[in-house]
């Protein structure tokens, strides 16, 4: 174990040699406040562009603060993760779904309303601070795009269809995961998680006729739609994605540490 | 679809033709005034023995209320789920780790208290209710076991070799988690989820002497101890357990219905 700064912060600017990162005022307060940092220690940066790079805290004030990038610690890779479209769901489980999602890996984030989604609003911003704060623990090198909340097939208007669409779906028909995914690896993947009464019947055909879906069945118990999102993305990660190979892994514990 | 009743019981009694299963004070109440049901309406009720029937409410009352068993609607299946050994976490993750698990097919549930465990008492009687609840809903027959929490090493006193442990490990050595699972499908298995702070090193390397431990990895991510119990049980059952085939799901639907 190396003395690796235990502080990961997701930044805007750019990361480069000796360059000044400007802290907005929440940051800088989290860091003085709440970690109690002083300047000349160090944390880590990353803006999903540069890397990751070691990083000095240079100032923090009431108003804001900012960093110096000293050195890259870690090079950007791209990080070809599956989307993520789920029908928003009540009470907390959707702030769960933004957290685990940017943990298992991915790359986009829309909630997309369905014929039986209850929940009429979605807090983007909210969402977007999820994964932030999951992203900077789970050493991610990008946060997930966080797309505006849209009706489903919006969502599906001008699909690349070289993009997989992977449905967790009630028909027969169904393949099960491990083949849907096995057959399917290589291709860049979006996964569609209905709410939790499952897709309208005619949403569902509607879905079934687009060339680029694949209906994929989720074993023989009936899963909340939060447990889904969370198994699909485990799967898709384990059989096509980067848990494949341990890359990278070795330097690093298997949990993040312990603000709980 | 059939006009399968919506609500499903756990229940202790036995279930045979005609049989009379008591209701204890707090189900009777549920059913009586949550769900406003009147003597005569059908649930579903299993006990994790004798299959699933088919049940009429045959009286609610104040202080309990019982049911008569109808018509057995599914056979009991042996289930050979996974079992969970998981440090307890903090902040309702235990809970929602209950939840999860059961609709993931754990069969047993084990709190186990490791070096770095920051939580030292854990509600069993909530994690029980949990258990319940999500095997009700999700189609289950049977509850996980529940077991008392205990210190790591002494659950694993007296282990059976045959039932292969494996370790979310931040070992370099560890295979990741397609390899290892696939390479002991077949074998009855468990998991082992440290807690967010990872294993003790002394520990890990204890685990890691125990000939029926095999670690596995779960990619680059450092995930949450939470993230990581859905994960492992997410691609045990997709690549070794009831996901590998779709029976019986034709029937239902993939996600629960709405009380959210």
């Amino acid at each position: 174990m190396t003395d690796r700064p235990r502080t990961r912060l997701f930044v805007d600017a750019p990361l480069s040699d000796g360059a000044a990162v400007p802290l907005e005022g929440g940051r800088a307060h989290y860091l003085r406040s709440v970690l109690r940092m002083q300047p000349g220690e160090r944390v880590l940066a990353f803006n999903g562009r540069d890397g990751e790079w070691l990083a000095e805290v240079a100032q923090l004030g009431k108003s804001g603060g900012a960093l110096t990038a000293l050195r890259r610690e870690r090079e950007q890779t791209g990080e070809e993760g599956p989307w993520l479209l789920f029908a928003p769901l009540k009470g907390g489980r959707s702030d769960s779904v933004a957290e685990k999602a940017t943990e298992l890996g991915a790359a986009v984030l829309h909630p997309v309303f369905t014929r039986r989604t209850d929940v009429g609003r979605v807090n983007l911003e909210r969402l977007a601070a999820n994964a932030v704060e999951a992203a900077e623990q789970c050493e991610r090198l990008s946060v997930p795009e966080v797309r505006e909340a849209c009706p489903l097939f919006k969502a599906l208007e001008g699909w690349d269809p070289a993009r997989v669409l992977f449905v967790a779906a009630e028909s027969g028909r169904a393949a099960p995961a491990v083949s849907a995914v096995t057959a399917h690896r290589g291709r860049p993947a979006a996964w569609l998680l209905g709410p939790e009464g499952g897709f309208d019947r005619a949403e569902l055909d509607g879905l079934m006729h687009l060339p680029f879906v694949v209906p994929v069945g989720l074993g023989p118990r009936v899963l909340r739609a939060d447990t889904a999102a969370f198994a699909v993305l485990a799967v898709w990660q384990a059989l096509a994605g980067d848990w494949t190979s341990q890359g990278g892994a070795d330097s690093r514990p298997p949990f993040r540490d312990d603000r709980g």
